[in-house]
C-alpha cells in the first residue's frame, strides 16, 4: 500500500483524505464519480469467494483504508467472508533483516504452488510507512512468487501502531481464506514485537537464523526463540555448510534442554539454502507432520479459539489503557509520578493511586 | 500468616473481619480495646529503623492487613520507610515443590549471615490461603535460620489475587530494607505466574533444578529459563553428582545458544548440594560479581527504575481491567461474544467494539 505522503492527488481524493473545506463544485463531482466507482461490499464478496484477485485486493484497500465511510463496507465484506474462512494453514515466518526471508519464501511459496496449494503472502511491518524500500525489495526478491498466478503476495498495511497493524493483517487473512487461499505466510521483519504478534495470528511459527553470528549480531530478541515451532538455519551452503550443520546440531541440542511447548512438541532445526533450493521440501514436510498432528489432538483449533480470545481482550485492553493515558490530565500528573517515582518519594501502587483518582 | 478460615475469633475480631452487625456492646468495646493496644505508625516506623523485628513483623501485617481502619497506618508506615529503603540486595530464587528451595535458602541464608549480613526471606504464594502445610515445611527446613538474629522470615500474605499479593510483597521488601536487612531473598512456589512476578521485583533471578528429570516433569513452566540470571543444579551429590555435574555442561551450552539478557548477560549454571552444603559459597560468588558489575554500569538502578515503572502501570492497567470485566453487564455479554467468537460468526474485533459500547 502507498504511503499517505506519497499518494497522488487523485488518490488522496478518492480516498477522501485530506481534502479542504473549501472543495470547489467541480471536484465534488469528480469524487462523487470516483465514489462510485468503488464496488459494493457485495460485489467484492462475490469475486472474493470466486477467487478473484482483483477484488481480494480491492476489499483489502477498503480494510486497510483510515476513511470512515469505508468502515461499513469493510465489515460487510469481513461478515460475509467470515463463515468461508479459517481453513487454511497460517504460518508465520521471522528472521533478522539480512536472514533471507523473502528469497525463503519464494522458494518455499513456489514449492507449495507446484504442490497445487494456493498460497498468499502478508507481512505485519508496523514501521513500513517510514521504512522505504523494503516492498520493493520483497517484490523484486519474490520474482517467480509473483508471478505465479497460484500466488497473492500483499505488503504489510502503513500505521504506525502494531496493534493496528495486526488487526489489518489479521482481516486480511479472513479474505483471503474465504479466497480460497490453502496456506497463508505471514512475514515480520524481525524487529521489535511484531514478532508475538505474528505469532499469535499463526499455526506454525518459524524462525529463520544464519550460521556462525551470534545472537546479539543477529539482533534476534529475546523470548523469540521460546516461540519458534522450528528453526530453520538458511544460507546453508558453499563454505558456510559445515558451521551451519554444526549450528544445527547445537540448536537441537539447545532446544531439548527447554521445556516442551503446550501440546508437547519440542521444537526442530533444520538447515536449508534459498539459494540453491536445498532443504525447503523438508522444512515443509515438517511443518505439514505438525499440523496433521495438531489437527488430530484438537490442539490446531484450540490454539485458534485462544488466539481470537487473546484478540478480543487484547482489543479491548489496548484500548481501555488509550482512553486512560490520552486523557491530557493523565498525560501530566503521569509525569510527574514518575518522577516522584525515580526519586524514591512515592511507592509505584501509591503513584497509580493518584493516577487512578483522577477519572 | 494465618488463613482465615483458621484464625480464632479474637484474632478476625482484632482485624475486623467478618463481624456481625448485631455486635454486643461488651464486643465492641473488647474491640476498642485491642485496637488501641495497635502501636502507630510513628512507633512502628521507629522501630523498624531501629532493626526491631517485632515492629517489623507487627507493620507487615498491618500492611498485609485488608480491613480499611489499616489502610492510613499502612501508607503512613511505607512513606516513612521510603527513604530508607531500596539498599538490599533483591534475590528471586524458584524452581519446582522437591527441588529443595527451603534447605538451599537455610544454606545460602546461614553462609550471608556468617558474613556479617542480615538476610530477610519472604515468599511469594498466591495460592498458600488454600494449600496447607508448606509454610510449617519451610519453617522446619530453615530451622538454623529461623532462630538466627540476623535472619527475619516471613511466609506469604495471604489472597487469591497475584496482583495483591505481590503488592504487599514489594512493600514488605520496603520495610525489610528500612529495617536494614542486606539481602532480601524472595522465594516463588515454582508453579503459575508467580515467577514472572518475583523476576519482577528481584535484582538477580535463580532458578533451582535438578539433574535427570526432563522440564515436562519438573513442572518448569516455558519462559522461565529465559529469565533466569543463574541456573543452580542442586541435589548434585552421592549418587546424583555425575548426572548433576552433566547437566551443568549442558545447559551451560544451551544458554550459550540462546540471546544474552539486555545488560549483555550470559546465563550460568553451576551444581550445589544443600544437603553436604557445597557449591553454596559459589552461588554468591556469582550473584555478588553480577550485581557488582550490575552496579558499576548502572544497570542495577535502570532495572530497579524499570521495575518501578513496570509495577506503576501494571496497578493502573489491572484496575482498569477489573473495572471493565467486573461490570455485570460485560460479564453478561462477553461470555456471548466468546460463543459468537468460537462459532465463527464475528471477528475479535468486531467483538470487542460491541463489548466497549456498552460502557
Amino acid at each position: 500500500m502507498a504511503k499517505h505522503s506519497n499518494k497522488s492527488k487523485a488518490l488522496r481524493e478518492k480516498e477522501g483524505i485530506g481534502m479542504p473545506d473549501s472543495l470547489s463544485l467541480k471536484a465534488a463531482k469528480t469524487i462523487q464519480e470516483k465514489r462510485s466507482k468503488t464496488p459494493s461490499a457485495e460485489i467484492l464478496t462475490n469475486g472474493i469467494l470466486q477467487g478473484n484477485i482483483t477484488s481480494l485486493s480491492q476489499a483489502i484497500t477498503i480494510i486497510e483504508s483510515t476513511a470512515k465511510k469505508h468502515n461499513q463496507t469493510a465489515e460487510d465484506i469481513i461478515k460475509a467472508c467470515l463463515p468461508h474462512a479459517n481453513k487454511s494453514i497460517r504460518i508465520g515466518i521471522t528472521g533478522v533483516p539480512g536472514v533471507g526471508k523473502s528469497s525463503f519464501i519464494e522458494r518455499f511459496g513456489m514449492l507449495l504452488t507446484t504442490e497445487g496449494k494456493r498460497v498468499a503472502v502478508l507481512t505485519v511491518d508496523p514501521s513500513s510507512s517510514v521504512s522505504k524500500g523494503s516492498i520493493l525489495g520483497d517484490k523484486t526478491r519474490m520474482e517467480a512468487l509473483v508471478k505465479n498466478p497460484k500466488a497473492f503476495i500483499r505488503p504489510s498495511a502503513s500505521g504506525t501502531s502494531l496493534g493496528g497493524v495486526a488487526r489489518k493483517t489479521r482481516e486480511a487473512i479472513i479474505l483471503c481464506e474465504a479466497a480460497g487461499y490453502d496456506i497463508i505466510i505471514i512475514e515480520t521483519v524481525g524487529v521489535g514485537q511484531s514478532e508475538t504478534t505474528v505469532h499469535s495470528m499463526t499455526d506454525f511459527f518459524l524462525l529463520l537464523k544464519l550460521a556462525g553470528a551470534g545472537d546479539e549480531l543477529q539482533g534476534i530478541k529475546r523470548g523469540i526463540m521460546e516461540m519458534a515451532d522450528a528453526i530453520a538455519i538458511n544460507k546453508a551452503d558453499g563454505e558456510n555448510l559445515k558451521a551451519a550443520k554444526l549450528a544445527k546440531t547445537e540448536f537441537n541440542r539447545a532446544l531439548h534442554m527447554y521445556p516442551p511447548k503446550d501440546n508437547g512438541w519440542i521444537p526442530k532445526t533444520l538447515t536449508c539454502s534459498a539459494l540453491e533450493n536445498e532443504g525447503i521440501v523438508e522444512i515443509w514436510e515438517l511443518i505439514s507432520a505438525y499440523i496433521s498432528k495438531a489437527k488430530t489432538t484438537d490442539f490446531f483449533q484450540q490454539r485458534r479459539h485462544d488466539q481470537n480470545k487473546f484478540w478480543l481482550l487484547q482489543t479491548i485492553e489496548n484500548r481501555l489503557k488509550s482512553d486512560f493515558y490520552e486523557n491530557p490530565a493523565i498525560k501530566e500528573a503521569l509525569e510527574l509520578q514518575i518522577e516522584l517515582l525515580s526519586e524514591g518519594k512515592v511507592t509505584p501502587f501509591q503513584a497509580a493511586e493518584t493516577l487512578l483518582k483522577l477519572t
